[in-house]
């Protein structure tokens, strides 16, 4: 052998026991080693890589897949995506995929997100933010889910901060080596030009997922990218059914507001006939909220008073807080043991992932709040700040007596506090609709809708599209305006989201009186803000009339897995027109939403194909092509699919027990699709056990038929009053 | 046994299971378990901690620590941090560290940083990043290592994405409960107001290691601030001694310009007498550059031509590279083994922790550059992008050769690549200079600047600052402007900076003929440009008078560690009123810098304890106050510190193998400190094997003296033409 040869071998020896030693499987790179496929649900396929890590979201399930609607879907028999395709490579980092993908397949998801749409060509980061101003993937609601419109879905199932990489990989075995260089080799000659994204090379989606040493990827087959959404959703436990209260108007009163106050804004609302059903109390209500005490401060000497005046007038009340626990707090002690080892603005951070901290924090809630009719609550700050120079909330190595650490509890403390308070309602047989800044993956069934501090109007309409990715609701509440112009739009969008809310946390009075928050807190009213609260209420009065459709398609979202509010790609994969669009959405089965932005009298609206109505003049506009919109400043652009039932009430100011909504169905189009009326009692959890009924509107030959099945026997809560073909 | 206890007991015990299960080691959080403390240099400890990981800084550090220079040093012999008070928690995620630390400390440093300066209440990432914009610690040359004003310095040794809290957690075991509440508990009423960053306790430092299972903690003495950075810089074998003609002014030519149009510059530097030492060619020189070749285009024809012609006329030539390897190069080939398993720009990235890839591109630049007489080289593009959607460099789950992931290169290919250089060169027996735009621990030996795309004047100027926390030298660059007096004013600062460089890469003509960048590319000069030119000129010459004294300031960085550019914290540790000061730093031994800012006529500069001289009008100065500052755009504040010997020289337009200063020694008070002039070839690594002089200036009794003492025997650098006493 020769002295060269000799060196290589050596060398060769030195380089494996490297390799080894660091923990790297050898070849380039490695194909997946060791793994296992099982069928878990129909349409559904885990492929078991290594050994996965303990605290993941499918651990902390309580909701299980609801198989019997899986059934349902159009039956997908083989893995969307070959098992043995998955690349896979451990290191001393953690554990890395690289999931197979075909030129042109466009993804969306990672979850809800207020800056990001399309995925493809980027790298995103699952991690629980309050910072919604980067296109990294940071979200209040992150989750390791992506859809193709190729129809299928891929879940990484990892409370990690997992970076997925969308086809913007460059591979050394498989990839022709002048692909991706920039300008051709040329030299740039400015920084712009020379850092531009560009297209590389598509061939799978790169999954870094940091710490693991193995995973559970599961494969979700469509057929269709809608099928994809719904299987994920199912397997989710399928969407929540909120209580009918829950999709009327939502009001939130100044923190500085005592109950005093609170009760004469109540009495207000009444008096000026303000649809409201939900009245929250901001973190005034404590004696202490930063950390918080859970106790009612002096300012609410009556709280129980205060919740049957509500309760009277046909309110529910909601309660803001975050789950720091302050030392004076009755749940400090109780909670010590069961609490992460590091403070949040001197509170405990309970851990929900144990049954001791979880019971311990729900019992106290049931007692104090729940039992007094308090209907739910709003989790403040629980998400984290992974791209702020001084984070507020608990670092990624905070130990838990789970023994998950704080970066697994950062992505999972949103599903599990939504868990825990749920628990509370489920206990008394009642439903609960809440409000909660963080989420996550499998969270469909959960009884929340996310909110933000963001206030962008374009990014909380995008965040209306992307929810539906993510199997979570999104509450685009309106605050404060710029202009009365504004302050419509927003409310306008807020109608056609999935919670309206007026969240006037910051803003004494109404912004219907006072859109400035300067002017508003000095008691200083616009000229003329009748008109202003007659134009909101003709606008909230329209979210009344939506609510048997909206309350159907609740009951679609829990049944069958379609999200309420959901980008139009969702519905129309086959469509290369809608896969950019991010600023119009589906609302319901048969609704789309192109909201206005403030200064721009109008705008271009995509209709895709087949037959379109405009919602307010009716008029028949043939779809697959763009339209130029324009609408006044009370109306919003809003397009009935052709051949759609159209369900809408005559608006209520509540919910109550004794509500019927009197209904006219709209007939669009010659042949319309059924249209299927959820009926319940709204509030108990009785419709699982089969109280509930199907109100089947159908049309033909120029007349309208209902017919009822169902086990609900109470009082309906719908009467068809007429119908109106257009 | 109650019914309620054994509920207890199984509790207890499933947690104890769980907590097992994920690693969590017990206790909250649990000290310390298994480590070894060991001396390892004079003032040096190293805690083991567990197993640490195989790639970190420490293993690929190549310049053993300078024993014999850390025990001239002041004395320390106790760890400054007791190695049993540090906290260590493992988990799933990695490994976690509570160091102590005393009320009242404020930290500095981890590495380089343009955004940060104070760290005390803070969290900060070591990553590599180009992205300079924010103060989450991302850096072109992070580095786990903090100072204290208490007169320490801490040392991670992990090449993981680290982060660290300082003082900012509030530990449930110690921390008096009501600290770090928001607003005494009251209700916040504006977002703003809540999420300021607040005081809290500040017991430790946290610091959060992914990955790692256990790690090295080097506990570095002071025992002063200054002590503990010489210390480290000479555990890290002392600062680089560039060759003398790297301390001259550098010059890049636009990336558009070929062979013929360098050289005409090189010749109208010389008819215009613009001191340069060094031209560099940008991208266009390669045959294909993004990525690279490594190949000369035909825009350069006979580059051996251009080298020998720049080296008559007393130039350098510095070539800009990046490491990704283009398919077309002599090179591909043999690096496809040897580097990472994705391409960059569709290159190779090359493994320089194997020998073998190390070899074969030193072995190709040697021969192909070097030998030529290329000087050296700038690595571009080597800086990662974590807070970018759409990165181009290597993902972290890149997998290298030596076992190294790609979060860890990306930490160390910086020192890697200049360790990779300099071999180059040592082989050959001479020094280099180059530019790179990443860097990391250790660092203080390799002879290279950094350099950024940042361009903000403050930061640059908070950089020269902060380098010296990192032991990295900084080059902030000149480029275009946006009016003279930014011109002047950024000249200035490069003037007095470890590496004066005008950089024109995208400008094809020098920019004190035209400041504007478009107007620049189209030949337009601005009006009376030959009176900017001899403003610049003039600047210019300044640095080369400074040349004596700052080849003798980097002399001691190499044999005392004292960095020739730092914050005035380094020097005055005690003096409360330095602490926040990042826009003023000291120059060498006895200068302090205090730029101006376009716009801004007069600054406030803040004088430390003692006499100071303005160095343009010898105004003597009283130190421990602040003052008003003004100077002609031609001059920059520069303050002497009292009883100083200043030795400046005549400038010369290049430094050759014949040059001789011809100093005069300024004299700054009645009793002025010694000043060594550092003597040798210049070049060569000779002065390694002692063949240096110093030559000591004293004054006394209103007489200067000089007395030489060393082993050069070589003509003399310097020649004393003067005194003057101030």
């Amino acid at each position: 052998m020769s002295e060269r040869a000799l060196r290589g071998l050596i060398q060769l020896a030195m380089l494996l026991c490297l390799m080894l030693s660091a923990g790297v499987a050898i070849g380039r790179p490695p194909r997946i080693g060791e793994y296992s496929v099982e069928k878990v649900a129909p349409g559904v396929w885990r492929v078991r890589i290594g050994e996965p890590e303990k605290g993941t979201p499918t651990r902390f399930q309580e909701t299980p897949p609801s198989r019997e609607a899986m059934e349902r879907l159009a039956a997908v028999e083989q893995p969307p995506v070959k098992p043995s395709a998955i690349g896979v490579k451990v290191s001393g980092r953690g554990i890395a995929l690289e999931i197979p993908l075909e030129p042109n397949e466009q993804l969306y998801g990672l979850g809800m997100n207020l800056k990001t749409f399309q995925l493809s060509g980027s790298k995103k980061t699952v991690r629980v933010s309050d910072d919604q101003t980067t296109a990294l993937g940071d979200s209040h609601a992150p989750a390791p889910f992506y859809v193709s419109t190729r129809g299928y879905g891929v879940y990484v199932d990892t409370a990690r901060y997992a970076s997925f990489y969308f086809g913007n990989l460059d591979a050394v075995r498989d990839v022709p080596p002048d692909a991706g260089n920039v300008n051709g080799g040329a030299p740039a000659t400015s920084t712009a030009d020379l850092y531009r994204p560009r297209e590389l090379n598509g061939q799978f989606v790169g999954v870094d997922i940091p710490a693991a040493r193995g995973v559970d990827v599961y494969l979700i087959g469509g057929p269709d990218m809608r099928g994809a959404v719904q299987r994920y959703n199912l397997f989710s436990g399928g969407g929540c059914l909120p209580p009918l209260w829950g999709l009327g108007v939502w009001y939130r009163g100044s923190t500085e507001l005592g109950q005093k106050e609170i009760e004469s804004l109540l009495r207000q609302f009444r008096e000026r006939h303000i649809p409201c059903d939900v009245m929250g109390l901001e973190p005034g209500w404590h004696t202490h909220s930063y950390s918080c005490s859970f106790v009612w401060s002096d300012k609410y000497p009556a709280p129980e008073k205060l919740v049957s005046g509500a309760s009277e007038l046909g309110y529910k009340l909601n309660l803001w807080e975050h789950a720091f626990t302050h030392p004076s707090s009755p749940l400090y002690k109780p909670l010590l043991r069961w609490s992460g080892d590091y403070r949040v603005w001197g509170g405990l951070v309970p851990d929900f992932a144990t049954p001791e901290g979880r019971r311990i924090f729900a019992d106290y809630h049931g007692r104090q709040f729940a039992e007094k009719g308090v209907s739910g609550f709003k989790l403040d700050e629980c998400d984290h700040q992974p791209l702020s120079a001084t984070p507020w909330s608990y670092p990624e190595q905070t130990a838990f007596p789970s023994g998950l650490d704080g970066e697994q509890m950062h992505r999972l403390v949103g599903p599990l506090y939504q868990q825990t308070m749920a628990s509370i309602y489920r206990s008394r047989g009642q439903r609960t609709l809440g409000l909660v800044r963080a989420s996550g993956a499998l969270a469909a069934s959960l009884p929340f809708a996310l909110y933000s501090d963001a206030y962008d109007h374009r990014d909380y309409v995008r965040a209306i599209a992307t929810s539906g990715f993510g199997g979570v609701l999104w509450c685009p509440e309106v605050r404060e305006a710029g202009s009365l112009e504004e302050f419509y739009r927003r409310v306008e969008t807020a109608v056609f989201s999935a919670v309206t809310q007026i969240d006037c946390w910051y803003l004494k009075n109404p912004p219907w009186k006072q859109i400035d928050k300067d002017l508003n807190n000095s008691g200083k009213f616009m000229a003329g803000w009748e008109r202003t609260e007659a134009v909101s209420r003709k606008l909230l009065e329209l979210r009344m009339r939506l609510l048997p459709y909206l309350y159907a398609a609740f009951a679609d979202y829990r049944s069958t897995g379609v999200p309420p509010t959901r980008a139009l790609v969702v519905d129309f994969p086959q469509d290369p027109n809608v896969r950019a669009i991010d600023d119009q959405y589906l609302f319901g089965p048969s609704l789309m939403v192109a909201p206005l932005w403030t200064g721009e009298k109008k705008r271009t609206v995509y209709l895709p194909q087949g037959d379109w109505y405009d919602f307010w003049t009716h008029e028949k506009l043939s779809g697959g092509r763009k339209i130029e919109v324009t609408k006044p400043l009370d109306e919003i652009p809003v397009f009935v699919r052709g051949n759609t039932l159209l369900p809408l009430a005559e608006p209520v100011e509540f919910v109550s027990a004794q509500t019927q909504f009197r209904v006219t169905v709209g007939v669009f189009g010659a042949k319309p699709r059924k249209f299927v009326l959820f009926d319940d009692d709204g509030v108990s959890l009785d419709f699982e056990k089969g109280v509930q009924s199907r109100l089947e509107l159908s049309w033909a030959d120029g007349r309208g038929t209902m017919s009822t099945t169902g086990g609900y026997r109470g009082p309906s809560r719908y009467k068809i009053v007429g119908w109106k073909a257009y």
